[in-house]
Order: structure tokens, then C-alpha cells, then sequence
């Protein structure tokens, strides 16, 4: 049973506030399940209430009085999906202000205001959490701010626009041009009509500010950050590049020594070794550097409806849990009911077969109807390595998806076979 | 002014225990700074109080009686770093039983008896964290409890297993055979004598069955996970996985649907251009698939005093930042010394130079000399491109680490030669 239910007011029901909205009602019970306590969505403000959407709410749910939200005594967290700093910022104080938790996804208003913001919140004894406002499902911000804290942080780097890295990689890997693939970022709904923000690096800049805020307990305000865009870059950039050993990518970077914080937004060659290099589309990735862990490298999906809510939901379970009630929520609660776990009969794979045969006519005839007979389906074969003095060669099968039961058998069958020396190697693809 | 201070008492003194004494000592001010509360080290349990040791503890805190840690009232945290099931996991039972918070770098215990010891931590209404227990300095058990909690989780998948994965590393690019490549891990401190644990996968399914029964809320006990090792691995198994464009790394992975779990530890072949295919040497990566967030991917170092210790302490600072107080610390504590932020004239980088010339003799000699009168070093010049018609060439220069004020005013210089059409382009190279 829930000891305390968290209730929330969303403002925004665009596409993130969509997102917050169907799961908070959808997954209720499975959250509420995991943590022990309920989080309930009260209110919704929105601008326009006739306006279609995909988020089902209740229309007794939605207002457009932000007041309905701020003044109900009854709400305990504000979730701001608004995006743009007005009206959002002034929501948010006056959220703080009314002793409220605030969970935001708005990166401008955090870079602008963050420090002061949060201040506030500390004045209030309340929570401010903003995981969705950098790099949508990956849980950096959290991690900086908690798990990560015994480091002394000495850079973050990462590719955190979405946006320039989808066209740097169709220039990169298609030869495209900066326009063409511009304008395909476009068509597919990845870059806006006016792609300002995101090309000329403002975008990251704001992200970067709040990274660096985490990292190093510093303010760098967004307009001290050092910015490049990536229109200047041709086709030939990436073959040279390309050529010396690099690939190009837009990093946001800031790092820290001797009392002094360097933050910079710009295209860049790094090493095709280095993971970074390796981030394509519209995947983000963040490394930080610390002076215990490392570097920590963090990738996923930098921006969407999911991995946003994700995010958003993720720090409202985090509110939740800190909430006192009658003690801490468990931190795993097991599921009442145990779920069967499954042999290794049952796995379902593709499968990298490598035999030893005798190298003579027939001999894949005869495995393939073995195969066949069990409805494992062959994707490829390759002879290999054929051995003239002992007459055998490696033969090197590849499988469409099959049951392992019925491959370990097959196998054992094969291996019976008079022109099979041996079955040297059976291990699995994992796609 | 620390608000209320956290004692800590540590159990064992080796190379992590050394890592979270030093930390602690050291560094006790800057999290203090951080979180708003200190961490104080009380006292550490050692098995031989004579043995030389690394850290630096002053005498009168160690003690070879366990019952000076769990029956001191003071203390409200054990950190247990000893190792191996016996006596730690009845020390883990006692410190529970007694109302002390629990830090755990122990993933066999954890694995075996985990769900017990939490619902133990749960009914004294303490905490039982245990991020260090995988994957090292990568925050992945931090973000499956907390973050990434919104998510039903479908699958993860992790090389989590270092010792192994250098092994595969050396026989995928030095071809080295697994004799060979065990025997060099030996060598390096990265494979114990008898390398069964780590070479048969059963460090790494403790590891995952620890990662099932948070992805997952159900436990997996680790007998129950499907084990193959590396040792059967031969070089021409990477010969041929990469000819068909996989990469060879021993993977754990635990998936779930309708109700039924499958775990499994087994080298298995990655498509090449997958996160999982470019974790290389003693790295450690863990790919979690949510229904919110997709794939996020955790990359870091997986073993090691310093990243352990990152993972310990961070779970130091949970507890205190978790405490009861006269209120919560802050996500983040400003510096009360402000920080200089940098110019980019002031930034040291290496540059790629892309150079519009005339393809006539000397160009180089006259580029190069005004690089070189500036400090500006030159690795590497390759001309590219040339145009018979303009009676032009592409000069791509790269340099090494020079001041971007220098290199700028150089370009200035350089596009003011008769011989250079344009500067095309400045980049610079992040190694």
C-alpha cells in the first residue's frame, strides 16, 4: 500500500507533457508498486483546451489558469514540459515560492536561471530536479548530482544536440552536403525551419552551461560559452579527416583547472577510436572525467517523447522516495509474483557454427539437411582455411534466429557425421 | 556547517578499503562542501593490524574485534570492502540487524543473499547500497534504482567482466591465442593465478544476477544463470566473426517477457558497429533497454582502487544526503570562490587547418614559416585535390597543441598570402 501519494500539477501537454501524462496514468500502479507510494496527476494546464491531442486526460484534469496549479495546497510537485523561458521561468519560482517541487525540462531557463532557482528551492526546503532538460533518457544530470559526487569532476564532453549529429553523420557516412542533409533533418522532423538553435550550437550551450554548473559548482552562464556551428564544414573535411584518423562531431566541452572553467561549443576531430567518435544519429553521449571513476561515458537517446518522460517520471520517483512517510521506500521491491526463469533449451538466437569437415563433395549437403530438418534456417557459409594435407577445411555457418535446443541437438547429430572431424565452435550472435 | 555529520565505520583495508580511507580522509572538506554534511571515517576493521599498508590510518581507529564497529552506537554506516562470503556477510547481517546503514562492494553476497539483506535493511529502516559491486565507477545500479526507474526494463546487457574482456581484446587485435592472452592478463595484474572465476563467467554472473533483480525486481539466482567461458575461443573464431562484420566479447545478459527471465554468460558476436563491439581492454560497458529510454549504454572503468571508490563513497553521500536533517542539502553548493571563465584565446588544442593555396613550389615553406614563428608546431601536411584548371590545391595541415589566439592570428596571416586563396577551415582535434 502507498504510505503517501505524491500529487502532481503538469504544465504543458505537448508532446513531453503528453508523454508525462499517459504514463503517470498508464504505469501508476507499476510505479507505485516499485517505490511504495503514489504518484498522482491532479491538474493540467494547458493554452489552448480545444486543441487535439494524443495525451487522454480527464477533462475535469485540464485548466488554463496557471493559479489552478500554483495556489491548489493539495499539489505537492509542478512539472514544467512548457519549454521557453516565459512564461515558464515565472512559473517555476512562483512554484518554489509556494513551497512546491518542481520537476523541469527546460534547459534555457536552467542555464539562465539555474543557480538562483535552485537557491530557492533550498530557501523552501523543496526539491528542483531538471534530468530531462539534458540529454532526454540519459541520466546524467543525476548522476552528476548523485552518484558521481565524490569526484573531483575535471571536463565533461559530450554531443548533446541531436539534431547536428544526425546531419554530421549523413555528411560523414553519405558524402552528403551541409544543405542536403540539413534538409533531410528537416523532412524527418529532427531539425526545425529555422535550425539556428541547434546548427549554431545555442542549443548545446545551454546544456553545457547546466552540465558545468553540476560538474563544477560554477556558473557559466551561456553566453560565455565559446560557439561554433557546423555550417561551415564541406564534404571534404570529413574525407580528410576521415583519412588522419578522425571523425568530426560537434562537442560541448567544459572543463576545469586551477580555479578557471573552459566551455566551448564546436566541431571537432576526435579519434575513430574513441568512443565518442562512434556516437551516430541522433543519439547523445556524455563523458565525464573524474578524479576517482575516470571517464564514465553515457549513451542514449538525447531527445523524443520516451526518453524525455523518462526523465521527467524518473525525478518525480526520485521526489517521491525522498518524501518523508513512514520510513525510506524499499529500494527493490519484489514482485509478489515469481517469475519462471528460463533454461538455456529456450533461448531463441542466431548462431556462428564453425566445423571441421573433410574437404570433399557433399559435405555441406549433408549438415545443411540437418539443419533443415530441425527448421534451422542457414543465413551464410563460408569455407575457410582448407588444409590440403590433412584433406579438411573450417566451414563457418551462420544461422537465422532458432531454438538453442534444437541447434545443440543438431549439432550433436553433425558432429556424428562421418566427414565431420569436429564441431570447433558454437556460439551465439547477439543482434 | 555540516549540518549533521555521517560515522563510518569500514570493514577492511585492502586495496579498495585503502582507496575509501584516503578518500575520506583526504577529501573530507570537499564533499562536506558538496553535500552540506561530513563523512567521517570512525573506525576500520583489518584482519593483521602489522601488515604494511597503503593508506594512511591513524592507529587508534583500527581494530581487529568486528564488535567495535557494529555494537558502537556512534557509528551509523558500515562500509564492507573485505570480500569473499564469510565473515562478510554475517557482519552484513549483524550492521543491518543493529540499525546501521550498509555500503557494500561485495557482489557474491549480494547475488546470493541480496533480496534477503535488502528486506533486512528495509525492516530496520536503513539503507543497503551496493553500486560498487558492478561495474566499478559506472553509476548503472544508482541509475536502474533511481533514474531509470519510470522504465519497465526489457533487457540489459553488459561486458562486465574486465579480465575477460582484455583477454578477448588481445585475441581479437594482436591474434594471441588464449594461453597466450590469459598468461599476459597475469602478467598485468588483470587476471588472478587461477583465473577460473573470471575466465568461466562466474564473477560475471554474480554480477548479473545482481543487475536482473533490479532491472527486473525478480531474483535470479546466479546457479541459475547459463554460463559458457572464453577458453574455447581460438583466433580464427575473430578472423571469421570479423570478416562478417562482428566483433567476438563475452556478454551477460539477462531479458525478460511474459513473466519469465533469461540470463545467460557467453562470448557472443556483436555487430560491429554496436556500442557493446567498441568496449575494449579493461573497460566495462552495461546496456540497459527501457520501455521509456531505449538503449542507454553505461561505459566506464569496471575495476580498480579509484573507480571502486567512486562508486563507495557515492553511496556514502546517498546515505547522508538521505538522512534526516534540519532539512534537505543542497543538488548543488555553489563555490563561494568564484571561477575565472576562460576566453577561447586562451585555449590549448591541437588544430586541423584546411588551406586553399596555388599549386605552385614554395607555398609550404611560407605557410610554414609563419606557423613556426608563432610557436605553432605542424604533425602533419598533406596536400589534397589539386586543380589543374584554378592552378589550385587543398593543403590540409594539422599541428600539435598550440594556443588558439596564436593559431588564429597565424590563419589571419596566412589568408593575407598571395599564394592562399582562403583558409577553407579551422578545427580543432580533441584527443
Amino acid at each position: 500500500m502507498p504510505s503517501q501519494d505524491l500529487n502532481v500539477g503538469l504544465m504543458g501537454l505537448g508532446v513531453v507533457g503528453g508523454g508525462v501524462a499517459a504514463v503517470l496514468q498508464e504505469q501508476g500502479d507499476a510505479i507505485s508498486r516499485k517505490i511504495g507510494r503514489r504518484i498522482q496527476l491532479k491538474k493540467v494546464l494547458v493554452r489552448d483546451p480545444r486543441r487535439p491531442r494524443s495525451a487522454q486526460v480527464p477533462e475535469g484534469m485540464i485548466t488554463t489558469n496557471p493559479e489552478e496549479i500554483l495556489a491548489d495546497p493539495e499539489i505537492q510537485a509542478v512539472v514544467e514540459v512548457m519549454g521557453g523561458t516565459n512564461p515558464a521561468a515565472r512559473y517555476l519560482r512562483a512554484a518554489l515560492a509556494a513551497g512546491k517541487h518542481v520537476v523541469t525540462a527546460n534547459k534555457e531557463v536552467m542555464a539562465k536561471e539555474g543557480p538562483e532557482l535552485l537557491a530557492l528551492a533550498q530557501r523552501h526546503n523543496v526539491h528542483l530536479l531538471f534530468e530531462a532538460s539534458v540529454g532526454g533518457g540519459i541520466p546524467i544530470i543525476g548522476c552528476l548530482t548523485n552518484q558521481l559526487l565524490a569526484n573531483e569532476v575535471r571536463s565533461v564532453r559530450g554531443i548533446i544536440n541531436g539534431t547536428t549529429n544526425y546531419i554530421l553523420t549523413r555528411m560523414a557516412y553519405q558524402h552528403a552536403s551541409f544543405p542536403q542533409a540539413l534538409k533531410e533533418a528537416q523532412d524527418r522532423g529532427y531539425a526545425e525551419a529555422d535550425p539556428t538553435n541547434d546548427v549554431e550550437g545555442i542549443d548545446a550551450a545551454y546544456k553545457l552551461s547546466v552540465l558545468a554548473y553540476l560538474a563544477f559548482q560554477q556558473r557559466v552562464p551561456p553566453e560565455n560559452i565559446y560557439r561554433e556551428g557546423i555550417s561551415r564544414l564541406e564534404v571534404q573535411d570529413f574525407r580528410y579527416a576521415q583519412e588522419l584518423g578522425y571523425a568530426i562531431k560537434s562537442l560541448a566541452i567544459a572543463n576545469a583547472a586551477d580555479g578557471a572553467v573552459q566551455a566551448r561549443v564546436y566541431p571537432a576531430l576526435v579519434p575513430v577510436d574513441h568512443m565518442l567518435a562512434k556516437v551516430d544519429g541522433v543519439y547523445n553521449a556524455v563523458e565525464v572525467e573524474g578524479s576517482l571513476c575516470g571517464r564514465v561515458l553515457f549513451h542514449g537517446m538525447g531527445a523524443g517523447r520516451e526518453p524525455t518522460t523518462s526523465a521527467v517520471v524518473g525525478d518525480l520517483v526520485e521526489i517521491a522516495r525522498r518524501m518523508n512517510g513512514s520510513g525510506p521506500p524499499p529500494l527493490v521491491a519484489p514482485r509478489e509474483q515469481a517469475w519462471a526463469v528460463k533454461p538455456i533449451d529456450d533461448l531463441y538466437s542466431r548462431y556462428y557454427l564453425r566445423l571441421n569437415v573433410s574437404d570433399q563433395p557433399g559435405v555441406l549437403a549433408q549438415i545443411a539437411h540437418i539443419l533443415g530438418d530441425r527448421q534451422i534456417s542457414i543465413a551464410a557459409v563460408v569455407q575457410k582455411d582448407t588444409n590440403p594435407a590433412e584433406q579438411t577445411a573450417e566451414l563457418v555457418i551462420t544461422t537465422h534466429t532458432a531454438r538453442e535446443a534444437s541447434v545443440q541437438q543438431a549439432m550433436k547429430q553433425v558432429s556424428d557425421l562421418g566427414v565431420v572431424r569436429q564441431v570447433s565452435n558454437l556460439l551465439r550472435i547477439e543482434e
